[in-house]
């Protein structure tokens, strides 16, 4: 006799249309009752457009139709909303005070070499103002969506993207809203977007100290923080207004990651630094964290951010700094387990 | 006999404490008036302190007593606020959308040319979460002021200069504001500082598209804003966020930079073109205004401002760049004469 925990997996094997991730993954499948060959499901439509909710329930009854033994299939339909739905297991934000350190970039590369560890990850881009996550990932598809809410966008290798800029007719479109709207859309990012189950959930914030990182910290249940600088004295000035930010609104930080710490130029075989000493063991001290990494001024980098290519992105330098950034991450204070593969990338 | 123009002249050679600058440039005289060697001159306080009040009456009573035929000398103080007194020539804003890019080294080295070619001229510091203009000058020094408005601090070249940073107890204290408070701090930077006589007023934005750039648009009469941006597609994406932001608040475009453009290292003779290929073109066309300069990166530049001295930078690749950039600014809206030196300068 089939059983609820096959039934299970055979939802796992429908797929939310733009997420390319299960209805099982989505968490919309809130019961499943079988009663001598009869199967109830109960489906949860948040942020299902009224066509996706008839698709899913064509793949739903095709496959619970197909068990042996199943007579009848029903399939009802209940309205909840995406926040009630979603299960992260870590919000891990990426924060400097300061812009143009490659916060976006650290994002990004913390998110693909957590997705590549086997982790189910998603990226929330707190720059309202000045998003870079979609094109660093080369995504420029709207997201789906229905009144209750909004499903992300999945990248090449699975991670959930929801950015401003997938909102916008044209990437180049200003949004010229003050604080309190901004305040308002990163509220609406993490409330209304159907994430459904994550390990982590990446904040690419904003530089300064204003309303974005402070929606963030006080509304999202933030389990770390990752600082990001570079050596300039200019900014490393900056960089401890966040620190010292994230210590008033009692923020743990997991660690530090100096960027664009030198430039290696082969054809002289030289370390040149480029924006002054390092101000590693410095700004580690000032944050009370470890040092996650030293990161160079990659000119390939750069190309491959600007093609959408990062999760392509593979360098021998960098192994290092994602083997530290998971091990944060791991000491961080609700520690998922590894998930078991069954991503569904589209690469 | 003695006439007002001599008194005037006489009066320009009372500093202002704190400011380094006289009570002339500061627009402090509103009346003086002559009659048998009786001499009647009014004092505006706005901003004063009673104690630079009675230290400004002291000098003026001595010069004034000074003149030939002159038998008595009466002082009176008028209570104005600061902005009615605030004569300033051309605001000009420094934008970029992006973060990181150099807009307040572009402010700093805009301010520094017109200054070294004669003008009087101010920086308006409106990055109320990451200032870094009075690190750049190597400025710590506290504002004086009153309970009706704050006086400027003067760097060592005599470019008047106020700032969140100068406000705080230490550099590195977060202001952890949301946007209506930021908005607040630049409109009282604007209406409640004492800028006095200015040629030039550079107001250095801090990114994105929200309430500083907003409020200084709306409240500020900008005369013109000059774009700065580096060459990377992800950066000239937000950038051009920007440019549309100035387009539909119907504001003028100076001029667009190009910063981190390439690294010349000298061992090898060659440029690198860190950050990818020359956006200039693409940008001054999306801008509609001319390319000012192409600046390179120099790790001496970043040593310069790092210890504050911006203003001895003297750099043969930025004379182009600095000739520009005063041409473009001399194009603006409301153009001024040149002054005829005067400046009271601390070096």
């Amino acid at each position: 006799m089939i059983d609820k925990k096959q039934v299970m997996e055979g939802m796992d094997m429908v797929i939310v249309p733009g997420v390319m991730r299960s209805i099982v993954q989505m968490n919309l499948i809130s019961n499943i009752s079988i009663n001598d060959g009869k199967i109830d499901i109960t489906l949860d439509s948040a942020a299902l457009s009224p066509e996706t909710q008839e698709w899913l329930k064509d793949k739903i009854k095709n496959i619970a139709s197909g068990f042996t033994g199943v007579s009848e299939v029903n399939i009802n339909i209940e309205n909840g909303k995406p926040n009630d739905l979603n299960k992260i297991g870590n919000v891990i934000a990426i924060m400097s005070g300061k812009g143009g350190v490659g916060k976006s970039l650290v994002a990004s590369l913390a998110a693909v070499a957590l997705t590549r560890s086997g982790y189910d990850v998603g990226i929330l881009d707190a720059d309202i103002t000045g998003p870079s996550i979609p094109k660093m990932f080369g995504i420029t598809d709207h997201p789906r969506g229905s009144n209750t809410g909004l499903l992300p966008v999945t990248s090449r290798s699975g991670i959930e993207i929801m950015s401003i800029n997938l909102l916008l007719s044209s990437e180049d479109d200003a949004v010229i809203w003050r604080g309190p709207l901004i305040g308002r859309a990163i509220t609406q990012f993490w409330e209304e977007v159907l994430w459904g189950k994550l390990d982590y959930l990446i904040v690419d914030l904003p530089p300064g100290t204003a309303d974005a990182p402070l929606t963030v910290m006080q509304q999202l249940p933030v389990s770390g923080i990752i600082i990001v600088f570079t050596p300039q004295d200019l900014t490393a000035m900056v960089v401890r207004k966040a620190i010292k930010m994230t210590q008033q609104m009692e923020k743990p930080i997991l660690g530090v990651i100096e960027n664009m710490s030198y430039l290696y130029v082969p054809e002289i075989n030289k370390k040149i630094e480029l924006f002054g000493k390092s101000k590693a063991k410095e700004m580690a001290q000032a944050a009370g964290a470890p040092l996650l990494g030293q990161l160079p001024i990659d000119p390939e980098l750069a190309k491959f951010c600007d093609k959408g290519n990062i999760e392509r992105y593979d360098s021998e330098i960098y192994n290092d700094f994602i083997r530290n950034i998971t091990e944060a991450l791991h000491c961080g204070k609700k520690q998922v387990g590894k998930q078991k593969g069954g991503r569904y990338a589209r690469s």
